[in-house]
């Protein structure tokens, strides 16, 4: 077999001739990020062969030159004999996810009693221990106490269950806390399902809400008698070198072995995220009993290993948005083996219950006001109604936002520029950059605010077009269109010019206008305009960074007066949190599943003329933005 | 670490020091049988230490002189260096359970009618393909076509299902049939559960009745529509090599990782059987929707990885006697890893399903008449009723009927002595070996002959003494009282005089002394005497060796006439394919088991007093043997 020799490192790795430079780094445990999933299009995975015979079955996204100098794509690259391969710096992830709110600052919007909203309890019994008078089974012995001392009748368990019972029970003198799951969403009536049994009195019992995204995970660390949020801990999905967004996703879950590998990433980071909180709050990860997961469709496939190319496939329909009760051991998470595993139910494919949680958790279910809410994070689903009624759908906006498709885009870590101001007479830049470094990319905040500045100044017009005849030296004409300099060579991390082309404008004006025209084919579809909406409810952690006033300038949000608008962050995680408190949260979150109606714009004949319309800055139709309108009216010279 | 090199074959292996001969056997996948599981009190795990340091821990059953050859136990002794053993040769499992019926000779007791009877049921469903207009996820799309289609609502589905769904249903072009489990036991209303989709119109689908024996396993497999046994097969327990009886089990699975191992043992003995009888009959094992399994509690625990210590710790109570309704994914059952897996209830820790399945295969739940049921296997359990009330017992006979404890016992395999005769003139015996080879040993069939003769023709007295004043050559004295030997070392297979001792009476008369007094405990405790009892039921396989008068003449059976003895085989399997067909016929066994009044012999006052007075031949007191007194009389000398 080829041995292949990764550098820097020296790492060796035997495989079959024929494999995929992808495979052997995998083999060899050699990180190569992959965000469009391996399909050969991104251009991110490529490494350095150095010596060996390979074969390249694709070398899109590199030049004559590149290719000249070994440049290979480690997902389209075969080896066919010994080979010796440099692998370049690989994007670092950073942790920059402050937008968790800490734990104190989490509320819940009701009441919460522990003994009438929770499905999870525990109950102090004293067990009759065995004679040769009474020598009924130790389940049953357990069962009668749960009778007699709790009125909790015809309690079951699972094998799992009962392989540690009889010697927790004689562990413990017979004296014990039986943690029960009084019902689930499919059992509202029970039985009750014994979970295990604990030493001793017990008061408290833990529980996790989880929501799992396609770039970031969030998980709550919840005191299940008091309701308290004690910790939270947040990562990136550890999916995220193998795909960027659902799509690439789903590609890779279909190469062999990929839909396993990246159950065992997400759940993987979950466990690490669980561990880190249960250390910090001492205690055990067994002691937490209930776990709720909220999260797109894809996302919640393959956290179950459910095969989730039917999501990608026309009509595009899940195996099943009401996923049944489940318990932890079943997708290896790593809380008690025998927990409460709540997957809450979503809509369609492309609606998830990250999106009915949110419904739920921002109060749209019952508001009674006509309402628009986005979830912006690496997909953008949009809900229109008013709680009476729901419309949905999804833009496939891909991840523009967060840096994809966009020649400097980054994600929002330490020297991605995020605010950009120019200055309307010189067009000379003034840039943040997290982390006070030098910049080494851009941000989706920083690019709203780049595209917005650009157009407002002159330096693109409303189709996104370079003014490359104004002679100024940061505009000029690029490989495929004009580009601008938003930091020359001397003042960035590597040294290169870091610029924004008109290949990225067009990626991001098709981002927006996906976004926009959502908005408007919701509306139209019940009859109604984008001016009769009351509240706009923008969900989503990368919601927290996004200037309105450049977002409308844009054409991304519509132009209605900012009051309107609400950042409410992770509703997502928040409706988790609400339904692993109560079960009748968790009934809402079902019945706003039941009552959204899900619109696949794909479908839809109207949408790709809103698309296009939206496809300048801020719109074909200025008059839908006045303020823009003002604003420009006022800069040109009277 | 140390090496240990396994002579003949030369296996080598790396252990640490101070790891047990056996552990390292283990690991280097050389097979030494541990008839007492590996608690240093049988003496058959011997091995010779050829070279290297070792330590003998225990050397129990060994001669001085043994030890001094090298030999050594090798559940007793560690290794401290390396070391060469050689393992005997070991006694070999053959293959010789006709016992079986064939597949055409089991018939069932009642009328079998699929569509009232089956709660495994086959539904051809054309099911809507998905469209814009109709998304509903795949699994409710499926749940809709099952409820318009056949009335079944509410199904539901282990995650095991869904992650196979969308493809099936696609590959069948939604034309499927649903393989559903539409109740069980414990919940007799549903909701249905569907275990999987087959592609396009089947008819047929299939079952296994499974009986653990702690010596043996049978399975039947079974066309659950016809309800007909298309198939049977048996072998022994894999386990049968890490300890013979119940005991040596639990004291093994107490031993690191030595639960896991018997789980895997005994699993991959029944998928052994299973996979050869559907290659037989030319159906895949996830064509199997349905496993029903009866078997003695210690069993079942194994089975089910549920740590036996309980059962063998007064007051003997088992971790639990109705076994939740299971998936054969749990267990590692090589059918279809969703289909039902249904244990059967046992009463007590040495009650187990294997009676309860028994006692309703045998008609005992509703005979109307006072039966005494046996079930003679490694152990013995007894039950007396007539139907309306039910008492039980399990006797620590002790696995001697099958050659343990006895100095030349052996299974019933190929060289085993299964007959014998004495003349009463001249004590010569006459004897029959089975497969007509030279003796190697006695069978538990064999064993009972040869105490009746020996006892009839005064070889030995009414105490199992040796009449070693008698002069004859075959009457000896041995090394711990007398002997008689039943082949001269030049008749036999090793060429060593192939005797029975005093020792050996003596665990004989213990043992048909332990079930006898079983017998007149269980009459006595309800006022009743054996003389009352009408029908006489013996199950197991070893039942159908036993010869009615040798058993009555050594006190191993009452004295009543032959008549009243029926022989049913193997009553436990023939419950499990009852329950696999019925669920009024698996109701029946739970509710027996309810019924059934466990009375523990050794908490019972009167057992020892019983218990005494039957260590004679045939008892104490003559007048219960009526029949034998008479044949006595007759021989002695007017």
């Amino acid at each position: 077999m080829p041995q292949v020799i990764f550098n820097p490192g020296g790492v060796k790795i035997d495989v079959p001739a024929g494999s995929l430079i992808q495979e052997a780094a995998r083999k060899a445990g050699v990180e190569i990020g992959m965000p469009c999933g391996g399909q050969g299009r991104c251009g991110r995975c490529a490494v350095i062969v150095e010596s060996g015979p390979v074969r390249r079955r694709s070398t899109i996204r590199l030049s004559a030159a590149d290719v000249q100098t070994g440049y290979a794509l480690s997902c389209q690259t075969v080896v066919d004999g010994d080979a010796v391969v440099t692998v370049p710096p690989q994007e670092k992830i950073e942790r920059r996810l402050t937008s968790d709110k800490s734990a104190a600052q989490v509320t819940l919007p009701f009441p919460y009693d522990y003994a009438r909203d929770q499905t999870v309890r525990t109950f102090y019994i004293r067990v009759d221990p065995p004679s040769y008078a009474d020598n009924t089974d130790d389940f049953a012995r357990l069962a009668r106490a749960l009778k007699s001392q709790h009125s909790i009748e015809n309690a079951q368990a699972t094998l799992g269950t009962l392989q540690q019972l009889s010697a927790a029970l004689r562990a413990a003198d017979w004296d014990v806390t039986a943690v029960v799951e009084m019902s689930n969403w499919f059992s509202p009536d029970g039985p009750p399902r014994l979970i295990t049994v604990l030493p001793g009195y017990v008061e408290t019992t833990w529980g996790v809400a989880i929501d799992i995204g396609t770039t970031s995970n969030v998980v709550y660390l919840v005191n299940l008698e008091t309701g308290d949020v004690v910790d939270t801990a947040a990562d990136y999905n550890g999916q995220v070198t193998r795909g960027e967004d659902v799509i690439s996703r789903i590609i890779y879950a279909g190469k062999n072995g990929g839909l396993s590998e990246l159950q065992s990433l997400v759940v993987g980071t979950l466990n690490r995220l669980i561990e880190r909180m249960c250390r910090r709050q001492h205690i055990e990860p067994t002691d937490i009993h209930k776990a709720v997961v909220a999260g797109n469709t894809t996302m919640m496939h393959l956290f179950l290993q459910l095969p989730p190319e039917v999501i990608r496939k026309s009509p595009f329909v899940p195996t099943i948005n009401h996923v049944p009760p489940l318990v932890a051991r079943t997708v290896g998470l790593k809380v008690h083996p025998e927990a409460t595993l709540d997957c809450l139910p979503g809509v369609a494919s492309y609606v998830g219950s990250d999106i009915t949680a949110g419904v739920v958790a921002s109060g749209l279910d019952h508001t009674g006001v006509l309402t628009m809410f986005i979830d912006i994070g690496t997909n953008g689903e949009i809900v229109l109604g008013d709680g009476s009624w729901l419309i949905s759908c999804a833009c496939s906006a891909g991840p523009a936002f967060e840096g994809a498709g966009v020649r400097f885009g980054m994600r929002a870590t330490a020297g991605a520029i995020e605010e950009v101001w120019i200055d309307q007479q010189t067009l000379e830049p003034t840039i943040r950059v997290i982390g006070n470094e030098k910049p080494r990319g851009i941000c989706g905040s920083g690019l709203i605010s780049l595209l917005s500045e650009m157009f407002v100044t002159g330096v693109i017009d409303k189709g996104g077009n370079f003014h490359v005849t104004a002679g100024h030296p940061r505009i000029r004409p690029g490989e495929h269109g004009g580009e601008y300099v938003v930091a020359w060579g001397g003042e960035t991390a590597d040294g290169r010019d870091l610029v924004i082309t008109k290949v990225d404008v067009d990626n991001l004006l098709r981002a927006k206008a996906a976004i926009y025209a959502g908005f408007s084919v919701l509306a139209q579809s019940v009859g109604l305009s984008l001016a009769d909406v009351q509240d706009f409810i923008i969900a989503g952690a990368f919601g927290q960074y996004l200037n309105i006033e450049k977002a409308i300038q844009i054409g991304l949000l519509p132009d209605m007066p900012w009051e309107r608008y609400k950042f409410l962050g992770n509703t997502s995680v928040l409706g988790a949190y609400m339904a692993l408190l109560s079960s009748r949260a968790r009934e809402q979150i079902a019945e706003a599943a039941r009552k959204l109606t899900y619109l696949e714009l794909s479908a839809d004949n109207s949408f790709y003329d809103q698309f296009t319309s939206a496809l300048f800055l801020p719109h074909t139709d200025i008059t839908k933005f006045p303020s823009v309108q003002e604003a420009l009216t006022v800069k040109e010279p009277a």
